[in-house]
């Protein structure tokens, strides 16, 4: 197992629905060195890529997000979820069902933070059935810029989002992938 | 000047109605060396004060408080504005007025995540009326933890928050305070 796998081992806890609860070191509690430690491993995955951006989507990717960029040394971008009044800029609109808060959510990036030539490394807490990965992809070619790769930490292999990606010709590099997983005994199953 | 008045100068734009538009650095789009250099002054700022745990709230802190959190080397943890089907577990809850959105929010951190052995340095990448760092606060309190500080990237000096957070005995560090700003000349006119 590798360290994110050990970690989800240890401290994940699978409630009832096939829900992964992860927040005690991922999405609400940051265990700084398993961020570490992920950027480390997506900058690893990716080597040899060219990255001039890091795009994620508010709220629980912005860690990931600022941590790699502080390996590329490049900004980060994050979509919004809600349009503020302090932007009047023109925005790229992408579209993402939550499964999460069960609604369709636009998503949103101001125009002046993605361009053509920008070389985007897509990056995201989870991935299940691709919805948020898929609202940020087409933001970025609404931008006409490039997809360098999508970095996700944890996949849930039995939704479709990665198959989706994959075949669509996308570089995607998930940390975990979780291919099984069962309420009654805790185990989980991961993809190797 | 300071590192972030003068990116505030370079790259801040005042909008009608004494809005201060940063998200092409701060809250949108991060510039990460502005990220870093902010998350040093904070340690330098609060030199020899004790913290286990950086706070703050979604999603715009989050950058700040990871940066932040890498240097002491301790969790973060963000405090939601919104309830999620993935936890279960009891919350403390604090209220925070949204001038941005203009509406009350609840906000929420999960028990497990602060306890009365916390020190707990508050950041977060504006203060105005203090909404937002109050809640923080109230949810400190309610485990029974310490806030060792509240670090803010920029103030809005001519609003109350910051008095009535130092007046009330915080240790209240704003890397940039801004008593003063004109729509029609672009000029800002900084605390020092």
């Amino acid at each position: 197992m590798n360290f994110l796998e050990e970690k989800i081992m240890e401290d994940g806890k699978i409630n009832p629905g096939n829900v992964l609860k992860v927040d005690n070191f991922l999405n609400h509690q940051i265990d700084i060195d398993i961020m570490r430690q992920i950027a480390y491993e997506f900058k690893r995955r990716f080597k040899g890529k060219e990255v001039n951006k890091v795009l994620t989507i508010e709220a629980s990717g912005i860690a990931i997000a600022t941590m790699l960029a502080d390996l590329y040394d490049v900004p980060v971008v994050f979509a919004k979820k809600s349009q503020t009044v302090n932007s009047t800029d023109d925005k790229y609109v992408g579209q993402a069902y939550s499964f999460t808060h069960k609604q369709m959510n636009n998503v949103f990036v101001s125009r002046p933070y993605l361009s053509a030539s920008d070389k985007v490394l897509i990056v995201d807490d989870f991935l299940a059935d691709g919805e948020a990965a898929s609202a940020l992809i087409d933001i970025v070619r609404q931008a006409g810029g490039t997809v360098t790769g999508i970095g996700i930490a944890i996949e849930k292999g039995q939704q479709k989002g990665g198959k989706k990606l994959r075949e669509a010709g996308f570089h995607v590099e998930s940390i975990a992938i979780i291919d099984d997983m069962d309420y009654e005994t805790q185990n989980i199953t991961f993809r190797h």
